[in-house]
């Protein structure tokens, strides 16, 4: 799946601003490639990502994501898009149940097919993304066959791949879990203070800690043995 | 890939307000899918699509289009989003030869990405697209096998895959070439006054004649025997 050498080659990379993603793309920095950040302006609730975004790049010494704006709340169906109640203090094991209402319809085939356009016009056919399969909190656009799933359609619906090109979508968070991609983001250098993960941030950007997103986020610090860095508009709560 | 009998079941149509989605809508109501069109403002040069998207539902019964903003000037690289000229009076042949100016990176596979977060919403796995391989002028995104990668990406990517549904994507024009086309919107009633294909018109709407659009477009009609009631800024230029 990864090219015998990828020092160089230029990488388009999903960046939200969250953990994930961040970790992403400290991962393709290390790699070698020569990163370009994206970002998506979905009409999120949690509008501070996009900012965040741009710190997290800046802090890699990564050019400003290019940001992409698609107005998801146009089809509506997801919490994070504003039609729905953020669920708050659901316990960690039912966040594996079932698809929640942060689900945002096919989001993350909307997301590659932007990073797919965007490193058509680079010449990239390499597209980095922080899905996890383990913490995707019953996500089905963050499986590994959906993943090969896509990396079909881009060599065959591009201008790269009609010439013979092969798309490779890398997931290096894939097999880890929350405290794994946190050990693996500060050996790459992350600085977790600047990322933001809360679904249901307050106007200032302080993240809820209720919210699937927070709760996922601080079990991963919790069984690293570290403190979150980030900033929580209550004291921390006890969980778990 | 049809279901055994589509009437009722709801559909999402890509209508841009060109000849072939507009046929293609008029396929869908034909089956007796109940329609859900989709217009996808995507900075395109022809804005005059989306009034005529809005035009062409009405006259045929169906609800105003859902329109989804996504700024694909953002990842440049096409003529149809400014940062390239549109090459005007290329040879009929020359356009089946590689892929042309007008080329938007990855189209097809936003489109519908955006197509399949409507439907997830919609609880409708119908997808209706005036794709065609004949007169597809070099885009690599309309030919069949790769709209049965896309059906995989839909499956594995979706809440509604993920329970179970399969997704169908549905390209009625794939096999038939223009005038093919025209017929069989004619027997439908298309009113392709109300269509533009144009991918360079004048601030009135009215069509250049002489991109690779319009020549396919004239082409067709002429072909059927018959006169495009679409209005062109020129005298309509004899060729072929």
């Amino acid at each position: 799946m990864s090219p015998a050498d990828p020092r160089g080659l230029p990488a388009v990379v999903l960046l939200s601003g969250g953990l994930d993603s961040a970790t992403a793309l400290a991962w393709a920095k290390a790699q070698g490639y020569v990163c370009h950040a994206l970002t998506v302006d979905y009409g999120q609730r949690h509008r501070v990502e996009i900012d965040r975004a741009r710190r997290v790049a800046d802090s890699l010494g990564i050019a400003a994501p290019r940001v992409i704006v698609v107005d998801l709340r146009a089809v509506g169906g997801s919490a994070l898009t504003g039609a729905i109640e953020v669920p708050k203090d659901r316990p960690i094991e039912a966040m594996s149940q079932g698809i929640p209402a942060t689900y945002v319809p096919a989001r993350n085939t909307v997301f590659l097919s932007l990073a797919l356009a965007y490193a058509e016009t680079l010449g990239a056919v390499d597209l980095v993304a922080g899905m996890n399969a383990l913490d995707y909190s019953g996500y089905p656009d963050c499986r590994p066959e959906y993943l090969r799933a896509f990396e079909n359609v881009a060599a065959l619906g591009t201008r790269a791949g009609a010439e013979g090109a092969g798309f490779r979508i890398h997931a290096p968070l894939m097999t880890l879990d929350k405290a794994g991609i946190v050990r693996l983001g500060l050996s790459l250098g992350v600085d977790y203070g600047l990322t933001h993960s809360c679904y249901d941030p307050a106007p200032d950007g302080a993240a809820c800690g209720a919210c699937d997103a927070c709760q996922l986020r601080l079990k991963g610090f919790r069984e690293a043995g570290l403190r979150d860095p980030a900033c929580y508009r209550a004291p921390v709560p006890e969980r778990g």
